[in-house]
């Protein structure tokens, strides 16, 4: 695999060290709005040529999402390769922090996969370029409590354009996953007025919402509650759930949710809209986690970062109108809409300033 | 070809920029004497992975060199992936030296193949971590002067490990390659009283000897000049001139010269030392060029520069007395010692000075 392939990123950054045994790959797709900032993913990845794709793809998807959220930030990411339970240690934490530091705010980091807040707090001894730090490090704590809000946000978008009202009031929704962000996002829901129909695989998640929510009507499995009569689906799990099986039976009209990488495949969005089915790009409606660790960067405000992460309303509505009027399905109205920032925005930096 | 490689790198930055047609590739394989230095080499790669691999042999190059010279630097290299004589622009020598500058003086840069003094006062308009510039911009200018005064600082370390005095007076040496570095070192040559023969393939710079002086003697070939009745072997001219031809039919006691990777291949010391050929390693002895440049980087000073390349003569002469120390081929000392300093040197900064 190469890395100067036809996506254009920026830059590729490969750091080793050998005594703590370190190696990872950070990649810069665009630096266009502004630093990039992505997490950093700790996974024992088959092979070099493994943790290079996976960067690869998820650095581009970040630049998409950071600049979908309204954010003068570039889009980034890392990943360590190894197992993080046996070799994650201080030492080669703070030697990553290290390399972080070497690029000097090009890249801000924050958590993912195989990374936890006590990680981010560790990283920062070395950089002040990490995120993601625990509340008592300056972080900002729980990234799920906006990442609900934007979903929530996102979908009263997707109801308006459907139904012509900005709200979920009197509609059932299925949410797939009663996790971190499909909890407070059931909880939205129910505020609004929404009826909400919801699986999950974990006992003590089902266990919260009959103690919590008892409105909430529980079934067997995802299968179930894609074929009940749902008028929205939210995906909040894994990657995938929008694939070749499941929008054929789907019997929502509109798909909007916060697990990421919802569509199986790229073909996938061209079938939801033959079906008529209105599905808000995934990377869009779930930007409110990393504009909540984005507001680290100048101290966190919850304030602040949920009256951005609100804007994920204004956002969703502007790239459905988008692609009724470019006549494209939402996911590529999105990434219009992406590029397009990416190319006014980061043009006015010819305008010198000194 | 993988870039987390047994050889253990520290950082490979892959550096893009689309609209310059810029893909570059910054090998830092160690900082623990100081900030990286290398040169950029612009060349026509058959494809990524042989930018790579050049990359990766050259900046390990660096590093053994950069240490044996005693410089507080580490060892880095930059190749640029393309045509100069096709892709070469304003634009793109500028990208390339924000990417420099992205690193934020972890790497200084300087020329190589396909790379002039010219180019790095381009480099340099957007970055302070370029060498090699023109003297008009603060740059150190040829730099063959100091290399071929360095190589003659080894021969005459080798000729005092061989022959007792440290002076060539009344020996014959053959210089292959009248270039800048052979030219030079002829005329030091000849001030010490030695006998020069030579080669060139070019007619201008045997001309040039003639005219200049006569009492060279100039043969028609390298293989003439090998089988000639000489005490030492020069070569100034293209890498691989000890090889499995050569080397049996070397008449020479003593091999010291400019050119860069003489051993077609590692088996080559030990042939030499079967043969009782001493071989003095090249990128000990022809480090007068990047002790020139990295001069620069504090504002370069002749006279400063001048005696750290006489310096060679001492680290050529420990090195030879380390090889009989330790039972190894020169080749192998030189290795040693670097990585000593490396690891030794490299070490002091776990005394906290702030």
């Amino acid at each position: 695999m190469d890395v100067f392939d036809s996506d254009g990123h920026e830059q590729v950054v490969f750091c080793q060290d050998r005594d703590t045994g370190l190696k990872a790959i950070i990649g810069i797709y665009s630096t266009a709005l502004g630093p990039a900032l992505g997490g950093t993913r700790f996974y024992p990845y088959e092979s070099e040529e493994a943790a290079l794709a996976d960067v690869l793809k998820l650095s581009r998807g970040m630049a998409y999402k950071n600049a979908m959220a309204g954010l003068d930030l570039g889009g980034g990411k890392a990943v360590i390769w190894g197992d993080p339970a046996k070799l994650k240690s201080e030492a080669l934490l703070r030697a990553y922090g290290r390399f972080v530091d070497s690029l000097r705010g090009r890249y801000y980091t924050a958590c993912d996969v195989g990374t936890y807040v006590q990680d981010m707090d560790v990283v920062a001894r070395e950089t002040r370029y990490a995120t993601g730090r625990s509340v008592e490090h300056g972080g900002a704590g729980d990234s799920s409590v906006l990442t609900a809000w934007g979903v929530f946000q996102g979908m009263r978008a997707a109801a308006e354009h459907t139904w012509g009202a900005p709200s979920l009031a009197g509609r059932t929704v299925g949410v797939a996953g009663l996790g971190k962000v499909g909890k407070y996002l059931a909880g939205h829901l129910l505020d609004d007025g929404a009826t909400v129909v919801a699986t999950d695989v974990n006992e003590s998640a089902l266990a919260w919402a009959s103690a919590t929510h008892p409105q909430i009507e529980l079934v067997a499995d995802t299968d179930t509650l894609i074929a009940s009569d749902i008028d929205v689906y939210a995906p909040c799990a894994l990657g995938g759930a929008l694939n070749d099986d499941t929008v054929p039976v789907l019997r929502a009209r509109v798909v909007t949710g916060g697990a990421n990488n919802q569509l199986a495949h790229s073909g996938i969005s061209k079938l939801l809209e033959d079906r008529g089915i209105l599905y808000t790009p995934d990377y869009v409606v779930n930007a409110g986690g990393v504009i909540q660790v984005a507001d680290e960067i100048h101290g966190f405000n919850f304030e602040r970062a949920k009256l951005r992460a609100t804007g994920i309303f204004e956002t969703t509505r502007r790239l459905l109108q988008l692609a009724v009027d470019e006549g494209v399905p939402p996911a590529v109205a999105a990434d219009r809409l992406a590029e397009r920032r990416m190319a006014e925005v980061g043009r006015l930096r010819s305008i010198y300033l000194g």
